[in-house]
């Protein structure tokens, strides 16, 4: 993307920013102070938009950003209105999706391609890959012909690829360059790259053959051939791969930036950490916020949106809640007759559940980072059959002989007790045979594993323990 | 740390690693496959130490440690005795922490400080900070006089801070340099770090006054000073900073290295991305095992650790879950003239369950990325009760409605309607009030909101379904 040069060949000094570490703005968190926010609502408030303008202009654009999320949505406009060209692509790129959304919403087509045009091209793809159709077509045509194709390269990419994400702007060179034509080559070239950690080396079909960090570079004599200093061995990453595992792939290899190669290995572009620190958060989050069923747990999300994804979830937990309690249905004579056996049930339902959190929670993280694979399934099924029988029959003993004592009923401690041990079994098993499972299936384990393993330890919890009660001739 | 220079003078050509990206040994996923780790066992139990020799060599030494995690407790120490000279300080660094515990037990003293040497200052504090006093003694004095005062004085800063994780291997030159002296002066100094992306400029007080991406470097003629490109604003990190806020500045300001300063504000060390990525991804993936009582959720933790973490947590759920079914016992008259309620009243405490935890989650990770803060927490707390009334709303109607229907009883889904928004409303709350107070009591939210809001939401669902039962004289 065109993009102002961070150096030219006789830099102008830069500006100075001086906000991010001044203690008058942040607090220890590095969050914005209440106090400050409260500075900016007021003039707000006032229709002081020079007090607003001179309160906002020294933060760092990410801090910008931040101020617009934690203002809260009446402000959100005239905020943008007070600060004018300060909301640069920088602070729209920093913004959460939904805040960003609600701002350019209001704009024109020249407007967001502007704003696009001034982005590296995974910030303009995002910025525009949520608009419609149509007004997707429009921003499209108002955009730099080269900055326009960048992006609609990378839109026919699938959704969360690296072809999405990377950035076309690569130090691709030759191998036979040495490192002094190396450096004479970037110092000439105005068009790079503003951002790289390493240039790539490429053979005549344009395929990467190996990678120089440029700290090598800086350290290597002018004479040496980039052929003789580079690191031949390199991740390469597939244009399609998935940006979750391109995320495993920087961290597992402790990567700073990495080549992306097409389908016939040509070098197509680069993907650097600090886009992929991003995701590894975000995709990390997803599973918490999945596996509890709240969706992308924005909270930024529009209210409406927020009830309808929580809300179908909550609907499907609802049937899974009916069906358990039609297994304690089939035993309301029992429970007529001896109605401690109500009582006491929640426990066993409840204990199940919350080993079947546990083990749920570390499969699927396990599962996400490569920690579980086919290798040390069946080991690990094993392992949590193991936890499963100690716990259970921990607590069974605890329940067990504590139901006994206080009812003075031997009987009815020894059918909670066995209760207890069988459902903590059912949760061990549940919580790592159903996700392993739906990974199998190519399903995200975060998002259904609850649902099956709540109403395994649900069903399984009323049926074992009243089943015992009835089958023991408690009631 | 003293380690070998990844770049000479007069450079050998590299060694070639090729494995990473070869479709025998990886699956799509990018781990090991199943039948490698066959042949390696199938090798090993042969006990044919050549031919795991000949497998594991042309791995990277990231895979290696995958190896020695997929394979199982029982291979190790076999598979680390034939491989020898390839577990070198890389495959250590890289070991999950009990595997690598596991391993370097048996070793001597001067054989684990030969390998700490090898490591980068992070990896080898994280290597020695987990022996006991005497042993990390006696590493300690084995080791050369420079990385024993550079671990000693990482040890002496707080766990998980930022003193902890820096590397005291940082490029710092004063301001009047040009950028040439500065090529010049990295050429000749062999003792430099090996991997740096910036250089860091310094006042006579050694304090930061700029900094300098390598990119702009290559890109500058050697005649401008490096006061005059020199990016004046940056971000330092205190050394005493916690790493959970590290990441989070790394990750807002989209850094690739950062200088840390001590208390007078003197450059001491730098902090890279590539570490910052391991700790977003265990910081995420903590807050979900800990919401679910999973303790660090580590799969390699030996079992009675696991159970020991686990059963505390499940021991605690259990007094919540009495505290819960005495609820349920203050009832047992009505429960046993009206089964029915026993069989219904699970729904309302387990939907009450299901929406506080959706809340939690979606709080505790809002709180973990600086998102919810004392400026917004208003705004939150009112947009968690105005879904769930949404929510509990639809929700009553609906099993309320079916309640009446399928039981002819109007009554009866009356109570059960409005038991279910009482207890969606006491969900949405306590999903919210109690992780945010526990963060304002700087108590981790993850680990104790679950138990609360829990006990919460079953003791309010049976006293709201129970109770209005009773007051309306259904039993």
């Amino acid at each position: 993307m065109t993009e102002t040069a961070l150096v030219h060949a006789h830099p102008e000094p830069p500006q100075v920013e001086v906000a991010r570490n001044s203690e008058s703005l942040d607090d220890e968190d590095n969050t914005l102070r209440p106090s400050f926010i409260r500075r900016v609502t007021e003039a707000l408030d006032a229709d002081d938009q020079e007090t607003v303008y001179n309160l906002v202009e020294p933060l760092h654009p990410a801090d910008v950003a931040d101020l617009f999320e934690l203002i809260g949505p009446d402000y959100r406009v005239d905020l943008a209105r007070a600060i004018n060209d300060l909301l640069g692509s920088e602070v729209i790129a920093e913004l959460n999706d939904y805040v960003r959304d609600d701002l350019v919403e209001d704009l024109d087509p020249d407007e967001v391609a502007e704003l696009a045009g001034d982005m590296e091209t995974d910030d303009a793809v995002a910025l525009i890959q949520d608009l419609d159709e149509e007004d997707q077509q429009a921003v499209l045509a108002e955009m730099e012909p080269e900055d326009r194709a960048a992006i609609e390269s990378a839109l026919a990419y699938p959704e969360d690829s690296a072809g999405r994400m990377m950035s076309r702007d690569v130090i691709a060179v030759p191998e036979h360059l040495s490192v002094g034509d190396l450096i004479d080559f970037l110092r000439e070239d105005q068009d790079l790259a503003t951002e790289f950690w390493e240039v790539f080396i490429v053979d005549h079909k344009h395929h990467p053959v190996g990678t120089c960090a440029l700290s090598w570079i800086l350290r290597t004599p002018r004479s040496i051939a980039l052929a003789d200093v580079m690191k031949r061995d390199q991740t390469l990453i597939p244009v399609t791969m998935d940006q979750e595992e391109v995320a495993l792939r920087f961290q597992k290899y402790a990567l700073i930036s990495a080549a992306v190669v097409d389908e016939s290995g040509r070098l197509v572009g680069q993907i650097t950490v600090d886009d992929v620190v991003h995701i590894i958060q975000e995709e990390a989050s997803e599973d918490i916020l999945r596996l509890s069923g709240a969706g992308d747990g924005d909270i930024n999300e529009p209210i409406h949106l927020t009830v309808r994804t929580r809300l179908s979830w909550l609907v499907v937990n609802l049937g899974t809640a009916i069906l358990a309690s039609s297994v304690v249905g089939m035993f309301q004579g029992a429970i007529a007759k001896l109605a401690l056996l109500a009582v006491l049930m929640p426990i066993v339902s409840g204990m199940g559940g919350n080993a079947g959190t546990q083990t749920l929670a570390v499969v699927v993280r396990a599962l996400a980072t490569n920690q579980l694979t086919s290798s040390n399934t069946i080991r690990m099924i094993l392992r949590e059959f193991r936890i499963a029988l100690a716990n259970g029959t921990t607590l069974g003993l605890m329940i067990g002989g504590g139901t006994a004592l206080l009812f003075q009923n031997p009987l009815l401690g020894t059918v909670i007790g066995a209760a207890m041990v069988i459902n903590n079994l059912v949760a061990g098993l549940a919580g790592i045979l159903v996700p392993v499972t739906l990974d199998r299936l190519n399903v995200d384990p975060a998002v259904s594993s609850a649902v099956f393993v709540t109403t395994a330890t649900d069903v399984m919890g009323f049926f074992s323990f009243l089943g015992l009660a009835v089958l023991s001739g408690l009631a």
